[in-house]
């Protein structure tokens, strides 16, 4: 098995990991407090319904309990999703998140792509629609989308929903990283998705996470919401009794309390994403339009960034194994304003040892 | 979904859980110490691999790395054996642990089952192997059986693992509570295939857990051990990059040190378990020859002991849900004595006051 992501701290020597999308302040204390004392209530099992996260899930999205299904990390729930679907046809965005391949491959799916194009920023275009064929059985799409960060054109989300319904396929959208979005950049699917008359939108799966914002990518706590409940009973026959552990109860019980600390989190990774854009604009390096707690960039110079940077130690995501992207693109998360300035400073140095850039 | 375990302590008033099947000293300090240091570290994703757990592992279970697959709990592991095997036919235990049958349904398997008869004090015997015919694709068992705590037949290993060869059916025993039994009860499978020769030796795949001698099922640890290297590789493809949450990694490479622990506390049990098993008999109860850490037991009387139990705040595993069984049927865990002396003294009482008994 490949492992084809960031955050492999375990098998490289990093000081400093750029590669994973986690938020820059760690878990919320109240999380931790909370996921501690899920390790000693852990003497029991996990409640297989998770029935009071659920609850407080449902509350926050302002759906019904039966509308969720929860899982051990979002990921847990794309493979879920492509079980209980069984598509035989599913569209993706190229480049894109790849355990959606993964998860659809196993369960014998074909993959469409429609390619997203440097040229046009890797924004999705009104052409996405022609290839909602007859044939798809699922789109999924991820907004803002991993690893560039853009995110769909909101005059889009109507067509989009419209077309799945006209073709009788479910509309998946990973919107994990909705979180970090500022508050004019946001928007869900399923808030459009209400608004549009019951005739014409059909069967929409929203994919959420805790990972991100709340800093507990090691405690995997993620959930699906459906306008679908049938879809969720069938999500939910795929695994196991037990599959969200306690201490990820607990934590994802206390993280929705922790509205506050998503708000500042959210405004001052904006301002650090436009801090650090601006500088590594100012190193030559050509960025994209990420609205994300992470850049999307491309280096125009003819060295292996990722491996110069792991020299110095440091970690960052090299996007050459994405469908549709090559070497010469990478992904940094934004972190704190100390770290981000670490990685100006070694990506300076890195430019200017291999000679490319001189200044 | 319909819940069809013990330990469902969310929605019942319960002062007693017997219906759970963990050890009786909950879990030991240094692995709670470790999980606790696996929230700290849950800032950052787990391994994938699960590395260092799986050397310790593959140390102790004397194979190698590449012939284990952890899971979220041993349940995750029976749906990505089910899911990579796609079995067409399997033989199950009647009675036994129901997720083996949810597992095999979902991936569109026909469960045929053995039944243990109540005659033979549920234990198997060599008629089995006349129900491993070519159309087994799949053989569980479950070793000691759950939920009856009988072991099955040593002479009966060598026979089974030839038939399974034979019919070049994957044989796939559940060792979860192997932990639990005395030296002389003990024989784990993958120890009698070694002295197998090699033509009459097919697929073997043995599921282990830390869940029940370790207290920690709200950690969610298990693992597989195969003799197959690309059953492995195939199970791991079922599922996610990171299954295995940070602590739940931590806690699984600290008990892996506790053998002491699990050393007094088989012998604890064994004590525990034949005193319980004395008092229940003195009541009228039927029981059957279980060695684990739980008895299996048949209510004479006629009521419904779980609801007369629950009354009483005491939560009892009923067995009516089992493939095989009926009301009449029930499991309780070994515990502490003076859990244990509670357990005696409820179920004294409600066979009381249901008149059914005049002591």
């Amino acid at each position: 098995m490949k492992y084809t992501h960031g955050g492999d701290i375990y098998r490289n020597r990093v000081k400093w990991d750029f590669s994973a999308n986690i938020g820059p302040f760690g878990m919320p204390k109240a999380v931790e407090e909370a996921a501690m004392r899920g390790i000693l209530a852990s003497t029991a099992y996990p409640d297989s319904e998770a029935e009071e996260l659920v609850c407080g899930i449902a509350q926050r999205e302002g759906v019904c309990p039966d509308q969720i299904a929860c899982g051990n990390g979002a990921a847990e729930v794309i493979y879920h999703l492509a079980a209980a679907l069984k598509p035989k046809h599913a569209l993706l965005l190229a480049p894109t998140f790849s355990e959606y391949e993964q998860a659809l491959h196993i369960n014998g799916c074909e993959c469409h792509y429609y390619f997203l194009k440097e040229k046009d920023g890797f924004q999705i275009l009104s052409d996405i629609l022609e290839q909602i064929t007859e044939q798809m059985d699922l789109v999924i799409l991820c907004n803002p989308n991993n690893p560039t960060g853009v995110i769909c054109p909101k005059d889009l989300y109507v067509p989009l929903i419209k077309q799945c319904k006209k073709q009788n396929c479910v509309l998946a959208v990973d919107e994990c990283f909705q979180d970090f979005l500022l508050e004019e950049d946001q928007g869900s699917f399923m808030d459009v998705w209400k608004t549009v008359d019951a005739m014409s939108r059909g069967s929409l799966f929203i994919l959420k996470a805790f990972t991100k914002m709340y800093g507990i990518p090691g405690l995997r706590m993620g959930y699906g919401i459906s306008t679908d409940q049938e879809l969720i009973q069938k999500i939910k026959k795929q695994h196991q009794a037990w599959n969200v552990s306690m201490p990820a109860q607990y934590a994802g019980i206390a993280a929705l309390k922790e509205e506050s600390f998503a708000d500042s989190t959210r405004h001052y990774v904006a301002g650090e994403r436009e801090w650090l854009k601006k500088k590594m604009t100012d190193l030559g390096l050509l960025l994209f339009d990420s609205r994300a707690n992470y850049i999307f960039f491309k280096n125009p110079y003819s060295f292996d960034l990722y491996e110069a940077c792991l020299e110095k130690e440091m970690l960052i995501r090299t996007c050459k194994n994405y469908v549709g992207l090559d070497a010469s693109y990478y992904r940094v998360a934004v972190k704190l304003r100390e770290e981000n300035e670490k990685l100006v400073e070694i990506l300076k140095q890195v430019i200017q040892e291999k000679n490319q850039l001189h200044v």
